[in-house]
């Protein structure tokens, strides 16, 4: 009896938390477990404390009848302080400066097992507005606008650099890039799902803001509103930026000599419990 | 006792399973959970043996110094065959056709709940390759590129369109798209680390397989290999493609009238089990 508990409990908990945000019904699970209901309660609550006990997630419970069970994994510090360690380690190799100044960091953006983690974080810190989407602009941010999306269980909205056929008619918006000053322009199909929706703007890097401006206004003309901005690093200069509001993971000091100083935000060093090393 | 055991085992299950392909360490695991070793082996065995038991994954034993455990999810068939059917049925509606005859789906491929699966898919299509590394050219096949990295557990390669100063030098080629005949670009920096690897090609679409070709002659430039091509829908014409093994997840008969006609290709049939419904 004790032996079949055991398994059940294991199997349980692997299908519960295996789609975080999405709830697992009870009927059908219990039908695949082959168990009473009275059986399948006590065990799912037995799985609650323990999993909220250990510090590792929240289950929701949903009663009526398509009732079921929903897993809210917790941030996991002691991996997101590591992540955050090695991941400006990384960015801060010389190595990685061009000529030009600028850094190589495409193949860090495009890292799963690096992004996924920096994702999470920024959707923990946004989870509360309520959100309908996450929008991005090609390129270098869409793999943290995914994770977040992911994190979030909502969609990802892709803003264009130009306009393209296969999308059908667009709305286009020239803007001046806030450090460079050129033109830039961004265009969003007709087609796509946003209207009057509630966005959460993410993109990789933040200057002077221009672009998330920019998103801001496009996604305007849509009816929809950008309650929020998260992006992966943000530079201290210039300190006046284009949008009122945001969230950088990162901050980064340029420097003459080198890649400069990089480090974690002051909400990211409360989330994650931050220490510096030395 | 008993219940201390209940609690431990769905705690384990959880930290075992949440990040599936990497290893957990068993020493920190005996720490966090404050067990003999024993104990620990004991528990493991028994989650093992459940899991596999229950046809939801894998756990692989590293013994040694650095001794640890790593959790391989197996696919979700039924999940799979339900994501595909919805797939198939958003696809197909005749309001996603542009006026130019285009298919609108970029919010398709940018929603994580219908990518991640397929990418999963594409994972297990190419397991056993040994891969290096997902690599794809901006940007609708993005999300699906990261799918596939993260369920085999490596990073991608971003092919981008135009040349970035902000990417240092890069090698550019020029090819000439297969079905439209007009001539593309395609570039990758040169810090791009990709250099001998095993390069598993993602996209979101092919017709005549002009552009997976110049992504192959690209990576060959930089000592890499691609070994595998991957691609979310092909259309049936051309049949003849650029190269000369491709696995798509669908396939596509146009049509004068609507849509035409999508489907799961043969392997896909086999691996979720498919069924033609009515």
């Amino acid at each position: 009896m004790s032996e079949q508990r055991h398994r059940r409990l294991a199997v349980l908990t692997r299908v519960l938390t295996r789609m975080p945000g999405r709830q697992v019904n009870l009927n059908d699970l219990g039908r695949q477990l082959n168990v009473a209901k009275s059986t399948l309660s006590e065990d799912l609550l037995l799985i609650k404390e323990s999993l909220e006990g250990a510090g590792l997630g929240v289950i929701d419970s949903q009663v009526g009848a398509s009732g079921g069970v929903t897993f809210w994994p917790a941030l996991d510090a002691v991996g997101l302080r590591e992540q955050l360690h090695q991941f400006i380690a990384e960015l801060s190799n010389v190595d990685r400066l061009t000529p030009d100044g600028f850094l190589y960091v495409t193949d860090l953006l495009f890292s799963p097992s690096r992004i996924d983690g920096l994702g999470a974080l920024l959707a923990e810190r946004f989870r509360a507005l309520d959100l309908d989407c996450v929008a991005t602009v090609e390129t270098r941010g869409i793999p943290l606008a995914l994770a977040t999306a992911r994190a979030l269980r909502v969609d990802t909205v892709l803003l264009r650099r130009d306009h393209h056929l296969s999308e059908g008619s667009s709305l286009s918006i020239n803007y001046l890039s806030g450090s460079s000053r050129h033109v830039q322009s961004m265009s969003l199909a007709r087609r796509a799902p946003v209207r009057q929706g509630r966005v959460l703007f993410v993109d990789d890097f933040m200057q002077a803001g221009g672009t998330a401006r920019a998103a801001q206004d496009l996604l305007g003309d849509f009816g929809a509103k950008v309650v929020g901005v998260g992006v992966l690093v943000a530079t201290h200069e210039p300190a006046d930026k284009l949008v009122e509001d945001y969230s950088a993971i990162l901050e980064w000091v340029r420097s003459d000599e080198g890649v400069g100083q990089v480090f974690p935000s002051d909400w990211v060093r409360r989330m994650v419990k931050w220490e510096d090393k030395q």
